[in-house]
């Protein structure tokens, strides 16, 4: 028990405090709601997970940023780790898939909000400890369900309010026919992916040296380059060049089926194609998608990847889904002020306050009825016969009224009740109290 | 990527399918809206703390119950920890107090829904990851405070349907005053506090052999338990036993006016007194209390602790405070049935399907136009010529329609609708099928 420890949160963690909370639980009602409508299931897993159950999943790299979980008791000592906090949403989807196959629909189409946790370098804007959400449909191959989860994040962004946001598509085996028609041998494809999904941050120059350094052939990163887009486009711009140089590709098919689909939902007119879109990640088999916001970048993404929900199943299970990062939301939100006034600032609609002890029945009496008419109501707790500590504390959260006990009060049977706003201050009998009150509060403010 | 390793989730922790969720939610929302509605405002905490925030602040046992974070990277060879998972709110509030005081108000109440982690033996109903609701008013002493959170505490019960509940209430200062009376010495308080809060499960024999065990002296003890009710009794008959015994002691007081003042709440007629509520901790400086419902015990208690929240501050912050156990209460809760219906039984209200891969178009259309409507509605991702799957998928899903796009319809600018209850079917202009079906979903169920 020292004063002098730090009581600071634990590095790259923060204390959320109300208006925090405010923003966050607005932004994941949206998400919700939207998720619900397109009928998802909500699911969520403990924060902690068996250590081999994450070891292993995320790359070497990965294994590094997992925290892990020392043993209990006399097994303490030893140092070693038995649990390891969650590191994203989707290896415990793969485990809940496989333990509850008997329970679960082949379709099985779930959403998932819950912080996860990485050991990453704080920076800022870049968390220890953040919100992910999670959407994805599993057992279907149909581009019916790429179109339904674009359509719904769609929704989502206009829903809370974004208007210049598009989303962005591409099509893993769409990268992979222009890679072969390039030339590049199939080994050194993973190696231009992660430099071609660099193309519209660093150029057709930068990429170019990329390839080199990665020892793929100048030929063959010369025509690559020709193939793939720097950047958005049209669909129907990259459509008309993709059927040109893939004519009758699966893929390519796959892709424009998605595309057409597409606008038959709340995506409508949102999707812009671009062949260099990787996303870094190697799990995807087919539709590649990023939300991307003008001027400010990705909110979110994912795609079709049909052999990672099977890892602990043992047999493949079809599956696209998305993921959208909460902070950027609420930080893009908040500095463009898109949020409702009514979310952080809504402080209390009224505090009641009394002068003398015996009045203290009656405040409580008031407080329990405004409550019952689903107000917002505080009490000033100690008794004050001068105003300026309960006024003081009225503004600062933000109340519309105060009401007032005292003598005078009691012996009449009435509450003085003080437009806070207009400074218009009434005596009002005790029982007409609480419909006088929130007649006031239905006022325009 | 092995399929022989575990699916299960860690012992004592939970996978949350829907109706766990739903369940969950819907109680947190009811807590949620008395805590606002009484002017408590939304806090949290990251997961972890840095290990010396909480360790030594819940004793020995508690210390070897703190899940305990390993160093990372080149540190985790160590076998040191330097986080450690969040163990209850209490700590984090009072860290929170300290960090934050040019911030919060010197009038702070505040609300914490979030799980906390103890590596307790797991046992029936006794979880590693479990939810704390806790609701703490600091900076004043005066009685309302307690009365107010009775009220609260006392509104959610009722509004979660609950009828047969009482709070029992104690006083730590009476508790003390009881024991000096009957001659049981200071030093041995604690001990004495620990047997006499089992009076209502051992019985008066019971206590009296932890009294000797505990070397309190046997007329001492024999005087004690003449003091003490067993178990709760109404406010009027300990009051006046305890005006007779303890005629102008301060704590007699305090505890009579919290009584008279939860009148004034919607703890009305639920108080009970009982004079051997210790609830085992020793922090508590004033009132004491515990929410039971019949038959079942305790749901939640707390009380006042005025030397607790200034643990980081290094200045004493007077502070009531009471905490709701989620998991009991939604165990309760869902063997007595109290769920209204549409929590769990919530499935979604349409299935949209398609006969050939030609009509997804229009499948996705009308899922748009529903979901606008706010109706949930899934799609039968995939075309099937005959109904049975996505029949057997609609039921499965509790949906009350099924639409139905084929070749016929999409020739006709048609839509087949399916009341799914009356197994009745009818054709409608696709354009008017969403209000259609809004109609049907609006009937009686």
């Amino acid at each position: 028990m020292s004063d002098k420890q730090s009581t600071k949160p634990p590095a790259g963690t923060r204390d959320f405090l109300p208006d925090d909370i405010r923003r966050r639980e607005y932004v994941i009602g949206v998400v919700r709601g939207v998720y619900e409508r397109c009928g998802f299931e909500p699911l969520e897993t403990p924060a902690f997970e068996n250590i081999e159950t994450l070891l292993g999943k995320y790359g070497e790299e990965g294994n590094k940023l997992i925290f892990k979980i020392l043993k209990r008791g006399e097994h303490e000592a030893s140092g070693e780790a038995d649990l390891a906090l969650r590191y994203d949403l989707t290896v415990p989807l793969a485990r809940v898939v496989a333990q509850y196959q008997n329970e679960l629909p082949r379709l099985f189409k779930r959403y998932q909000i819950q912080p996860v946790w990485r050991a990453d370098r704080p920076a800022r804007a870049r968390f220890r400890e953040f919100y992910q959400c999670d959407l994805d449909a599993m057992g279907s191959t149909s581009p019916v369900v790429e179109a339904d989860i674009l359509g719904a994040v769609c929704e989502i962004l206009t829903t809370l309010g974004f208007g210049d946001f598009v989303v962005r598509l591409n099509h893993r085996r769409v990268l992979t026919a222009l890679l072969e028609t390039a030339g590049v041998p199939a080994p050194q494809h993973g190696d231009a992916l992660v430099a071609l999904d660099k193309l519209d941050k660093i150029g057709a120059d930068g990429v170019a040296k990329e390839f080199a350094a990665r020892g793929i052939a100048e030929a063959a990163a010369a025509k690559a380059l020709t193939l793939f887009s720097a950047g958005p486009e049209r669909p129907e711009t990259t459509m008309a060049r993709l059927t040109g140089l893939l004519a009758g590709h699966e893929g390519v098919a796959n892709l424009a089926e998605i595309v057409r689909l597409a606008e038959s939902t709340p995506a409508a007119g949102r999707i812009r194609l671009d062949s260099s879109l990787a996303r870094g990640l190697s799990y995807y088999t087919g539709a590649i998608m990023e939300v991307a916001v003008e001027g400010i970048g990705s909110l979110g993404g994912g795609g079709r990847y049909d052999n990672l929900i099977g890892m602990f199943l043992g047999r493949e299970v079809p599956a696209c889904g998305l993921s959208l990062g909460l902070e950027r939301i609420i930080v893009v939100m908040t500095e463009r002020g898109m949020f409702p006034a009514a979310v952080t600032g809504g402080g209390i609609d009224v505090v009641v306050t009394f002068m003398d002890d015996d009045s203290r029945a009656e405040a409580l009496r008031l407080a329990t009825e405004l409550r019952g008419l689903k107000h917002r109501v505080d009490l000033y707790p100690e008794s004050s016969r001068k105003f300026d500590k309960p006024l003081k504390y009225a503004a600062s959260r933000g109340a519309r009224v105060m009401a007032i006990f005292g003598e005078n009060e009691r012996t009449r049977g009435e509450a003085s009740v003080r437009n806070l706003q207009t400074r218009e201050q009434q005596a009002v009998p005790s029982d007409e109290a609480p419909a006088f009150i929130a007649e006031l509060l239905n006022r325009e403010p």
